[in-house]
């Protein structure tokens, strides 16, 4: 049985637990508490992050990036990249778009410091980088909303990767009820088509002990 | 004629010189000084990051990632990826590892720090950053010589852009100095493996106006 080696709020992983349900694969979601380092886990990931893919063969796969790639090539149906190499430029910008910039530009001050550092026990939330997390998160959504204004999806006519990346990190602040969605039709347009997706129902169901979503986190019409 | 734009000293710029290099395609680079946020530059990359690469075609991609996979899918020949999912997997696991960890870790301390913030007036180096990367290239290095004792390069027994991420890092740390080579004998043997590639010729060459580079820097025989 293939194997997922995540944690429930990380990104990343989101990512990878979509790209696995649009392929309908199966797979046994395994939680690792990357603060705590263990040694077993930093041999299997010496740079001691999640996600990491074990394939039914034991191929073992780190890093969400390698892990998209690799799945994308191994289990080509349904795509979720387009054909040509410009083609793919354009989902790969995007993904690394959302997973560095808008990582570190809003969901790192956000969710790290609302809910990592709770969890990890790492200090207290640091009320400036809340303060730049919101302000940031506005001008990625009117980003999202430029792009889905000249294509059906983020990266062109179809669904990809990109829209995968994207909704992976806004799923997790919408779980933290800091996403804004009043103020941006157009990116909540968007996300609503993804989060009524089959391959979405897995995260609306995802439930962190002592950390409940707010309402209208799991409502398709929220 | 294909366009690289691109600063000297940017690791993911030379990375991505490496590649056209070791492919033997011909281009122009033209020098973008990101901080000055030129409004024409952003249209291109609304980034705002180099390098950006201009096929001969007018393909335009964005982001040092997307250009690699882009040039080894267009340039296949010589190719400098393995063929099976799981061996790429490998060789991207290796260069994000020094894209994004190496560079957090280490470059955005020492070359960051001390040149980046002269060229673009943003203060004075922080002397705990500087130590905190002087601290971190050891672990690396030897994360390197580790990799390479097993193996003829970082990602097999073939020289992959894996081996092409991570000279570009140290060859900008080269530049200003910060690589102890002395004390990491097997990184130092596999990076003048590299050094001695015709691709790496013209990184050699560069010179940063009113940052020269040590005696060493040029020199095979390091």
């Amino acid at each position: 049985m293939r194997r997922l080696i995540h944690l429930p709020l990380s990104p990343f992983c989101r990512k990878i637990r979509l790209v696995l349900e649009e392929k309908g694969l199966d797979y046994r979601l395994v939680t690792e508490k990357v603060w705590l380092r263990r040694p077993q886990f930093l041999a299997v990931n010496p740079a001691g992050t999640v996600p990491v893919f074990i394939d039914d063969d034991g191929t073992r796969v780190c890093d969400s990036l390698a892990i998209g790639e690799y799945l994308e090539e191994r289990y080509a149906d349904p795509p979720l990249m387009p054909v040509t190499a410009a083609d793919k430029a354009e989902v790969r910008r995007l993904v690394y778009w959302f997973d560095l910039k808008f990582h570190q530009e809003v969901t790192a001050n956000l969710l790290y410091e609302k809910v990592n550092k709770r969890l990890m026990g790492t200090g207290t939330p640091d009320s400036q980088a809340i303060r730049a997390g919101l302000d940031n998160i506005k001008y990625h959504l009117e980003y999202i909303g430029w792009l889905v204004d000249r294509r059906n999806w983020l990266a062109g006519e179809a669904m990809t990767l990109a829209d995968l990346a994207a909704a992976a990190h806004l799923s997790t602040l919408d779980y933290i009820g800091n996403v804004p969605w009043d103020r941006f039709p157009p990116a909540r347009d968007w996300y609503q088509r993804l989060k009524s997706r089959k391959s979405f129902r897995p995260l609306l169901a995802d439930a962190v002990p002592g950390i409940p979503p707010p309402a209208h986190y799991a409502d398709l019409d929220f």
